[in-house]
């Protein structure tokens, strides 16, 4: 039975479920993994759970110094105090497990160097997805594989209010609301709603897929609040749902990230993911498509990916890291960062004179129609091929569109 | 740059698989993973791809021999001579990869003994699930988890005939030939279609969730032979599908463990699972529920997995063995084993007195029926909740039915 010392800093929602996982699960985990988790301290300025007053840590030098604790579990979010604890904590030579993923998407290059100064670990499969063991799979189940796309619903509050939208109707605004009172969407819903949590998920995924650094600076990202009932009613009734995707493709050197509402086939895999749930769809050169489902989020499932990032930790000798050049502000010169992708497009104009300026600034650019539905006075317009730029040099030409959505 | 020599035992699709994958991969994998790979020695009758004479090995004993071999990939299938091969590579102190289900579900134990005999690692990822990380996630992701539950779509051809019979109709024996033709099942259908490659790769699964050892003679076995265009057609009605499912349940010392068709709901993810793609969805404790989707067969998906346990074995330090007793004809006796499981069931009946006679034997015992489908001539007879033992009891005082279907 080998005994295992942790520390967790941020006793929210994540630190009180990791808290209480090892309370429940600890038993059987000492049994099975003959691991014996012990929380020896814990760092924070609010708890969700009870925890004895002899394991509040008062300040971050306090674990740091700790001999015994050898795993510190950071899962206070944000940028700091967060970047300095976790830093401390690796120069001090404590391996680190980490759910940050603004954090890791921000500064991995630093935490990192931080990590091999002190010989460290650094783990954050809670990062992207919840429980979801999507970076262990892309690190060790695919290594055989050139990863080619990644296609994901990694965010999920954006899927739950996507899927009200979708199944039960109701505008943008409303459900939102309806999202927040259920606790499902923060009073400030930005990070999620506006993309931002699902880029710097993509950064992450990305860069562990194709073995190669991608910046957030390279995601082109666009958030779910200009997606109308109307359009969702038009989407539905050609057979399709909208769900916001974070997209990674990679050809050659040509890479392309972005994160926008996609409109997708109702039979696609990824339609099927409804509510909160979370899901990452890849095509591989060997495995071809693999999808992998589960809690994007919430107490539990989160701590279920943090405590087995925690177990690995103490099984492995040596700690690993990045398989690719991990330097800040550095990308790999070979790679050419796409922003002119090809795919399908919706676009909602209104009628009339309008209409025909439109088909008229996509005609002149050689883009193809490919169906016309009528919207009460508005049209919809879907274009099964075209390259973004024009697309956007049309609609710029158009003086703007009512909606423009892009489809898988 | 860490050199590997490896051998293959087997040269037929997967064989063939590993062979190209490693042509067509090898090079990324190198620069990637700091591991070259090299096919040193083959070891087949027959050969599905060109592999130069120097590298074909005359016999077993050549590569158990070969001191620069670290790693032997049997994909030879079946029983001998592929257990003699590979006991004989696990005590010379090489690593095996496996994919032989069949073998692994019945001599698992003699194969582990041999291997700590040997100081070697046994690793089999593909042998459940084809290209499905599904046995390193319950290993090395879901440690936190008590497994509560696995439903599996884990044979292929079953699920190309199941999807083809509930999506474009069709007779079992139509579709079977078709599927032969298409050469998704072989010309004696036998392991597939009566459900014997989903009980040797659910015995293999279920030992790994629930910690124990979950003997292939504990399984309750049923093909799908018996599912007739007549039973898709009402269950269709019903908004409902057939799956083909390998089922294990665990509850406190109690597990169920089955394989047979299976009504799900078509909302429910596993129905979603088209053709001749695979899909393990479990309950765990913490993570909730969890889905892999993949394919689950096919010579480069099965090769990716192949090759994932050759990098990782290539790259541990220490051999993992089973977490659990690992003894032949040995089980925890603390587990008992429920074959009076409770759940939904759809029955047809002839009309007339037949269905008389068979609604006065569920009535007799209790057992509500929920629901009653005229079917031209027959009555299906849907019952929400019953323990098996008392249908199997009422269907022998029936003098048997037309068909008997599990439902989830």
């Amino acid at each position: 039975m080998k005994n295992v010392k942790i520390a967790i800093m941020g006793m929210g929602t994540v630190g009180g479920g990791v808290y209480r996982l090892i309370e429940m699960e600890g038993e059987r985990i000492a049994r099975e993994q003959s691991i014996c988790l012990e929380v020896k301290k814990t760092l924070a300025l609010a708890y969700s759970v009870e925890v004895p007053e002899s394991v509040k840590a008062a300040n971050v030098q306090e674990i740091a110094e700790d001999p015994e604790i050898s795993i510190v579990v950071e899962l206070m979010g944000g940028m700091e105090p967060a970047k300095t604890f976790i830093k401390t904590m690796l120069e001090a030579g404590k391996t680190v497990v980490s759910a940050n993923k603004q954090l890791i998407a921000n500064a991995w290059p630093e935490l990192e160097a931080a990590a091999k100064k002190g010989g460290a670990g650094f783990y954050f499969e809670a990062s992207v997805g919840g429980a979801i063991p999507i970076i262990r799979t892309v690190n060790t189940s695919l290594q055989a594989n050139t990863i080619q796309s990644i296609e994901a619903i990694i965010n999920g509050t954006t899927n739950f209010i996507m899927t009200k939208m979708c199944d039960e109707g109701g505008d943008f605004a409303e459900v939102l609301k309806e999202a927040q009172d259920l606790g499902y969407a923060e009073a400030d819903p930005t990070a999620d709603v506006d993309g931002f949590d699902a880029m710097y998920k993509l950064s992450i995924l990305s860069s562990l897929a194709f073995c190669s650094r991608m910046p957030i600076d390279k995601i082109y990202r666009e958030g779910i609040r200009n997606v109308s009932k109307k359009d969702i009613d038009c989407i539905k009734s050609m057979g399709k749902e909208v769900k916001l995707l974070a997209i990674g493709k990679k050809d050659g050197n040509k890479v392309q990230l972005r994160v926008h509402p996609t409109i997708i086939p109702k039979e696609h895999m990824l339609a099927t993911v409804k509510g909160s749930f979370n899901a990452v769809f890849l095509k591989c050169s060997m495995a071809d498509d693999l999808m992998l489902y589960g809690r994007g989020a919430g107490d539990l499932p989160t701590a279920s990916a943090v405590v087995s990032d925690v177990l690995n930790a103490a099984t492995q000798e040596a700690p690993a890291y990045a398989r690719f050049k991990n330097v800040e502000g550095e990308v790999d010169p070979e790679i050419c960062f796409d922003d002119n992708w090809q795919t399908g497009y919706y676009l909602r104009v209104q009628g009339g004179d309008a209409a025909q300026k439109a088909k008229a600034a996509l005609e002149k650019r050689g883009i193809q129609i490919a169906q016309e539905i009528a919207l009460d006075g508005d049209l919809a317009l879907i274009i099964d091929q075209a390259h973004e730029q024009e697309i956007q040099a049309a609609v710029q030409e158009m003086g703007g569109v009512a909606s423009l959505l892009r489809m898988q």
